[in-house]
Formats: C-alpha cells, structure tokens, sequence
C-alpha cells in the first residue's frame, strides 16, 4: 500500500482559534505521529468552562495507527491535555527530561501514571516511531529543556519549531542549536511550521538573562526590604535568577503557591535548578527571618483569582501580610484578557503601602517567543520549500505569511490552515485535501464535554439579568389552580427593596391564569407560554430587563 | 460664617477606582461647585450592568449649595452620569460648545432637555459661579473642544487639568494654552488636580495629525479598495482626518453605527466638522458606488459585541458585506480588558480576506492623554502648592506622585486621595479630613441601584454552573407528597445527555424526601436545607460542579 506515492497528511488540531498549538498529527499511510498534546484556556463567554481540549475523535478513531506523542516543551498548551487524551488512546510519549517530569506530576494527579509508557529523550538524540525519525533539537523558550523537532518522513524533512526564541547567553542549559537548523536547510527541508506568538513585533526578544540584571539591580537598591517576585511557575530560568540574587546576599528563599512549590520540587530533583545549601526554607519559617534576610518567591503573576498573589493583595493569605517595607516585583507581563485581573493586584499591594515593581516600569520581564527577526533567522537557515505557520489567531498566521513572502517565499507555498485541516504533503507538492472531524470540548469539573452551546447560552442569559421562576399548582383534570402563583426571582433584584414590582408581576400572571381558567384553557404548553409572555412583556416594560423565566405547574 | 479661616473642601466622587475622573466637588462655605459628571464602565464581575454611576447622596443632601457643573469635555465618564444626576439635583451645566452639544443629545434621549438650564462656555471665558470664578482654558485631547478650568476660590487659584495632551499641531481649534498655564503658574497656583491616565509611560504623546500622515499612506496604497474606518465616534479630529483624505481623492464618505451617525451630525452642525460639499453619502447609497469611490467611517474599534464593524465581521450587518478588495483600519487602541474581543474581529475580518490594517502593525492611533514629558510641562508651568493626581487607578496616582517628588514636591502637600475623601485647603495648608458617603451605584436597564451584591454573587452563581430547581407538592397538614420531585436545570447540562445523572439525582432527593415522611418531619425550612444539602452533595461527588439549588415546596 505504501509506495512512491503516498503522501504524508499533516493534521492541526487544537482547542480555539490557535491551530496546531494544542496537538499537530502527522499521518502517513497506516501510520501516525502526534506533536504535543495541550489545552488551551476558556473564552470570556464560555462561563464557568475550567479548559477546553481539542476534539480527539479522528484520533481515537484511528488509535491502531498511533506510534507516540513526542512533546516540545512542558508548557499547559503543550502538555495538559495529556490526561485527557491518554485515557482514550493509550500510546507512549517523549519528551525532554523536564518535560516528562512535569508531566509525571500530571498524570499522578489524574491516576494514570502507571498507566503510561513514558521516555526521557535529549535534545540532540532522534527517536524512531514506526516511519517516522524524530530529531530532538535544543531551542529556547519560557520554560527550560523545550525543543523543536525535525521529523524525517518518507517524503523528506519536515521542521517543527515548537516555541521558541533565540537566546545567545540562555540561563542553563545551551543556546538554541542553531548550527543543526542551518544543516538541515542545507541538506533540504520540505516542510517547517513555525509559532507565530510575537510575529507582529519588529526586531529581537530581549535575552532571558537581561532580567536577571534588573533583579541585581532592583535587589542591591533595596537593602532592607523584604523581597517578593511573582512570576510564572514554569519559567524555570527566571526562578534560577531570583535565586542566585537572592544567594548571593545571604537571602532566604521561601516559595508560595501549589504550583510553584511543585514545579521548583521537580526542577531541583531533576537538576535544573542550582539552589545553594541552606537558602531554601519553609513558607511557615519567614517570621524567623528579618525583612532584609528573606525572598519570597510566588504564583499569580496574572492576577489569577485564587492564586497566592492575589489572596496576599486582598490580605487573605495564611503566612504572608503585604507591609510597606516590602518590594513586589511583577516578573511577567499580562496575557490578553488578563490586564485588569493584574492592575487589580498592583492596585491592592500599593495601598497597603507596598513598594510594586511591574512591567512597564521596569524591565522585569522578557518573552519566550521569538520576534520578526528571529524568526526571519529560522526561516533563513531552514529556507523550506512549504510553510505552515502555526501557533497563533488568524492575524498572527496572515503576519507570518506576509512576512516569508518578504523573504521571497512563493504565497502558493504558504498555508494558513484551520484547525482539522489536511495537508497533503508529497517530495515536490503540498496541497490541501478535505478535514477530519475536529472541534472543542469543554471541560467543566469532571465533565467532558457535557457543557454545550445551549448550556452556556443559558448560562449567559442568566448572569446577565438572572431568572424568575413561577410555580403554580393546577388540578389535573380540570386545569383549577390549587396554589400560587408563586414568583421566586435570583439574580434579578434585591427583592426586598423591589416588593412592590414582584407583588405587580404576581397579580399580572395571576390575572393571565385567571382568563385560562374561565375559558377553560388547560393545555399547559399553552398557560406557560403565557406566563412567559406575560411576565416577559411585563419586566421589559417596567425594567428594561430580560430575566429568564421558567414557569413550572405542578399537576395534582 | 465665612471668614478668613474658612477652608476649601475638594472632595473627589466617582463611579468606580478612578479617582475624580467622573465627578469632583468643591465646596466653600455654603457653595459648591461640581467638575465633570460622567459614568463609569463595569467591571468584568459586574455580570449584566450597564453603567456604575456615583452615589450622589452627599450632593443630593445639600442640593441647596451647588452652584452648577462645569464640564472639561463631552466623554461619557465625564458627561454620562448627567441625566441620573440632574434628576436629582436640577443645577445648570456649562461646557464648550461641543461638550455642551452632546449633553443635550444625552438629555433627548432621556426626556430631560427642556428642564435643564446649560450654557456654552468659550475657552478663555471665566464665569462666576457663586464664590467660584472659573476660567475655561484651552486644552487638546481626543475629542474637541476640551478645556482645563482655573478655579479662582476665596482661598486661592486651583487648576482641575481635565484629560489633556499636549498636540503642537492640532487638527481643528487651537494648541493647548501653555501660555495662560504659565500665566497662572507666575501669580500663583495654591492647588493642581492632574489626569494620570498615562504616566506610567516615558516620553511625548504624538501628534493627533501624525495618524493623519499615515492615512495619506495607506489611502495611496488602497487606490482601487474600498476603505472602512473604525474608531471612536467622538474623535472628530481623527473622523475629519478620514474625511480630508476621502475628499481628496473625491470619495464619498458614509457613517455607520447610532452614535457615529449623532456625532457627525452635530459636529457637522456646530461647526466642528468640515465636510466637503457631496462628500457625505447615506449608508443606503453605497451600492450606487464603486469600491475605489467609498470611505465608511464604523464604530465598533474596541471589538464591541453590537457595533457595527462586530456585526460587518459577522455578516450580520444589512447595508456592508466583507470583501477581499476591503482594507480596513481599525484606528484605535484596545482599552483594557477589551483585547480579546477586537482581536476576534480582527481575525474574523481577515479570514473574509479582508486587508486589516490596526495598531501596532501600523500607527493609525495617537492616545488622547498626556505622557511624563507632557504632565511635567504642565506642572512646570503651574508649579503648584499642593496637588492631587487624579484620573486613574491607584497605581497611576503612585506612579504621578514618583514624577511630581522627581520635579522636587514635597510628599506631604502631595494627596492620593480616595473616593469621598475631603481635603480641607487652606492658604497655606491642606489636609485629609473625613469623608463624605460614596460608593458605586449599578445601573442595570431602568434600575438604578437595585441590582447590589446578592443579585451580583448570585448572577455569578449561575453564570458558573447553572442552577437546578426541584419542586415537590405537599399536602399542607401532614406533609405527605402529592407529586415530585421534579428537577429542572439550566445552564448545568445538557439534560438529553445527562438522563442519566438527572434520573439518580431526582430519587437522590426522592429517598431524602421518603426519610422525613417517615420521620414525620413536615417543618419546611428542614426540608427545603436537606433537598439543596443532599443534592450539593450528589452533584459534587458525580461532577465536581455545585450548581445553584432551589427547592420549591408547593402546598396544598
């Protein structure tokens, strides 16, 4: 069956709008390898929704021809779908050793770890998974040990960068092996998806360790205050830095936050965090230590709700009070939707008398992603003959397709795929050709996909002007009413300053049932779509409002 | 009563966290006079509200004092909350001619024009107010005609900025008027009040006509498009920048969206608007026209659900179908917390294969508010005794008290003041001291303060896992059941799917329900508390959700 001619299909999936970025497959004839396995987070109108993952049905479907997952970094995007798709298709998975670990600590919470069959790779080795040779290449990211991947297929070379940025003077760890990426383009690439996060930005993401130089500075110009640094917990590199400023001044370091605590577990057991003896201490033995002697390192560098930044902001935290001898740094910068979560934070740590150091401010923040001009290197050096960008919204992939047609890339080489699209890739063409299945899921609590359209929609409905509920009780024969109707309203007014506009919306629907009555009217499709009118008509004209309404008869 | 002893109150009202920025009160005395009376935006957790308004009690209890409102500009957070307030307290309201303008569109609509005394008010102009005397000063911003005010009080000269910038090349009226600033800074400033909006950012803000500069760009790029223009519909020096370009290449212009079309219109009619003659078509008249003979001008740049451009991305809009010959700018910055949702008509309107052209890709947007270098001109000039940063959230305030100390301030006559806070001003001294009542009022369709924190936590309540109702009837004397329980949910799960979970969790209550029979428990507040306690509980262990519970007895 397979010859000459087969074609290898490349497959995106993905949560939302930002193809590939969840879950890539590639197909080739009986065979299929998948590329990272993430989430991604809810819409704001998908209330209630705690994450969303991509619709794995075409894979579960074909499950007999999946060889592995081969994982590019341990990001959420990148990994936190895991769980979720292992319990349907049991299939190995690689990755690098950080990656693996932090997923580990995934599958022991779902209870699966036992389950799964799981390999450390390094960058630099190449796996083979059935057709497929999966080349682990070093790259440098937000998060340490993330890698591209160069894939050889029957059909030639395919390229995925993962994410990625080009950083010269990286934390630990080596620089992205940029001398392999130029000998691959050399010998020939035919295919390189590329991310395109920070495509729309001229120039280069600064390097990871130019942070580090605005901690010493922020560090040596305040002496005597007790340092807090929130940032995320997988930037692994950035937790390295305020730890080595932290040291070098005899500081403890206290960390805050489940998931931080977590993460800084793996990376010191894994070897990816360099902690001198006696620097790490306990959350619960900071009061043992003067302002001057301590770093507290937390979560909540978003703004997140629950988080340890933001219950220390609302003085809601068990061990730590926000004093205005402290100096809070803000080491990350806000993703879309998430400003004014931060500025909310910011807000509440100054009015305690804080001393808030933030992006903006200062340069306490770099990205993981790289830049036009970084990205214009990658392109450069693999100089592939087709091209998917990948990693994005529909504006970042139509920024990177215009800017590798600057590059002198052919438009009819670039595709902008959907999410279930299929590229047909052969040795001299590439076309698209038809879609899998493909889709959200949401997941809310233990639900998979039991939240749908019509239940957000309903949700919508009733966060915005909230619900009232009339409960009549009629005899089953003759359609009499025996009690009510009664009128329960949530979420529409405070009723006890409204009374005088419950007890009118009362007599209105009584008055509608009375009319049923006397025209002996009992078909009850018929006397609730009344009561809704009614009621609807009724609120509109005093509130302007449009609650739900649910009128429920009892029958006796 | 009053004597040389008697102190200024300056008391700062407002709708939510940003100081001032809606509604100030100055009072001396038996008087009171009243800066800007604007709305403020709901917060993301304020599910279903329309505006936040201020609590206007302290003003309303001594309506007898005030004097009138002097209005900076005719933004919505500084003109909006007029038709609640003048319900309440009748006093005349001066503004340019522009602001003015607006605020009788504004009082139209809510059926209060002819009971409201206003006046247009010159830049340059003082008008006496009681002990008040202001002086209307010109300034630039992003909308026109606004003005800064030299409050002349019996205890010295108080400059209230409004929002400003500094533009040496302003499109329509004249520059800012540094020299009358300078002016009052040389006689004598006793008290500043300056905007914060962006002092978090180094540096100038550019000019208003550098967008302009690029609209010639992109316009001679675009010879055979058609070209769509959303922004804000009260910058009218950006909608005449748009109009200068389309006059010049003889197309037509059309307006769309409601408050786009009101404030063309009464631009056009003030004077503030110069449109070439047969330059303005109807929306209606497009189809007479060729792409390369058409400019429409669209609200809808901060991604607004019901706007127009939102509903063009759509094609949900009636007169304006997307095409690939399109090349659409959106002039404008995301506000924050607006992000996703422009980003979303962004992508939508390129995936129609329309030609986007938005900030950061382009600068086709200047800000309307000052930067450092343009705030510290200000206080340069004014070198005021005390002063109050206002305009922004607390961070701001921060942020604008570091850059006063770095001109030399002393902190201690610098005051970051909360809401309803008084300061007491003297000649020579100021100080915080007590408070007025203050807070946030929501407005949610007609109700004005009827929607307050138990219908907003229960709003969210239902907006995260929907509800569930269960109805029983009973017999009044014995508690026997005569029917149910039913269940019926919303916004839980999709119940045709869920048969299963609803059926376990109707005899889940059912058995509840059986035990108290037995028991001869018929005390309905017990009853009501193990319905919602035994299917809490159910609910949780099956789903890990805790939808709202609403146990309904019927008696008959």
């Amino acid at each position: 069956m397979a010859g000459r001619n087969s074609k290898l299909k490349v497959i995106p999936l993905g949560g939302l709008h930002e193809i590939g970025k969840n879950i890539t497959a590639f197909e080739y004839n009986n065979e299929i390898l998948i590329v990272d396995c993430g989430i991604a987070f809810p819409e704001d109108d998908m209330l209630g929704i705690d994450l969303v993952i991509p619709d794995y049905s075409y894979l579960i479907r074909n499950r007999e021809k999946i060889k592995g997952v081969v994982l590019t970094h341990g990001h959420e995007d990148h990994i936190g779908g895991l769980p979720y798709f292992l319990k349907e298709v049991n299939v190995p998975i690689y990755g690098t050793k950080l990656t693996i670990g932090l997923v580990e600590n995934k599958l022991k919470e779902h209870n699966i770890l036992n389950k799964v069959d799981r390999f450390s790779v390094s960058a630099g080795e190449i796996i083979k998974l059935g057709v497929f040779k999966v080349e682990f290449i070093r790259t440098n990211h937000s998060i340490a040990d993330s890698v591209a991947f160069a894939i050889t297929t029957p059909v030639g070379v395919v390229v995925h960068s993962g994410d990625f940025k080009i950083d010269y003077t990286p934390i630990q760890g080596e620089m992205i092996d940029l001398q392999r990426f130029a000998e691959l383009g050399k010998k020939g690439v035919l295919l390189f998806l590329c991310e395109s996060t920070n495509v729309e930005h001229p120039g280069y993401t600064m390097s990871e360790r130019t942070v580090g130089v605005i901690f010493e500075e922020i560090f040596q110009d305040s002496e005597e205050q007790r340092i807090l640094v929130a940032t995320f917990s997988s930037n692994i590199d950035r937790i390295q830095q305020i730890i080595n400023s932290a040291a070098k001044r005899k500081r403890k370091v206290a960390v805050v936050g489940r998931s931080m605590s977590n993460v800084v577990k793996t990376a010191c057991e894994l070897g990816y965090l360099n902690v001198p003896q006696n620097t790490m201490i306990d959350i619960g033995e900071i009061k043992n230590y003067t302002d001057n002697q301590l770093v507290i390192i937390t979560t909540g560098s978003q703004g997140e709700t629950m988080s340890a930044l933001s219950r220390i902001a609302s003085n809601d935290h068990k061990q730590i009070e926000v004093k205005p001898n402290d100096k809070i740094i803000i080491s990350s910068s806000p993703i879309p939707g998430n400003e004014k979560a931060i500025y909310k934070v910011i807000n509440e740590l100054l009015k305690k008398g804080a001393d808030v150091i933030y992006d903006g401010i200062m340069d306490v923040h770099v990205s993981g992603h790289a830049r036009q001009e970084e990205i214009k290197l990658l392109h450069a050096l693999l100089k592939p003959k087709f091209f998917i960008p990948v990693h994005g919204e529909y504006k970042h992939l139509k920024a990177h397709e215009k800017l590798a047609r600057t590059m002198g890339m052919d438009k009819k080489n670039i595709f902008l795929m959907g999410i279930g699209d299929i590229l047909e890739v052969g040795r001299d063409s590439a076309k698209l050709n038809g879609t899998v299945p493909s889709g959200q899921v949401l997941v809310d609590g233990l639900g998979v996909g039991d939240v749908g359209n019509i239940v957000l929609r309903d949700r919508k409905h009733l966060s915005q002007d909230g619900l009232m509920i009339v409960v009549v009780s009629m005899e089953r024969e003759t359609g009499r009413m025996l009690s009510g109707p009664d009128i329960i309203s949530r979420g529409f007014v405070y009723v006890r300053e409204s009374e005088e506009l419950m007890e009118e919306a009362k007599s209105v629907v009584k008055d509608a049932l009375f009319k049923c009555e006397q025209k002996n009217i009992n078909e009850w499709s018929y006397i609730k779509t009344l009561i809704k009118d009614t009621l609807r008509d009724f609120l509109w004209h005093k509130t302007k409002r449009s609650p739900m309404i649910l009128p429920i008869i009892m029958d006796i």
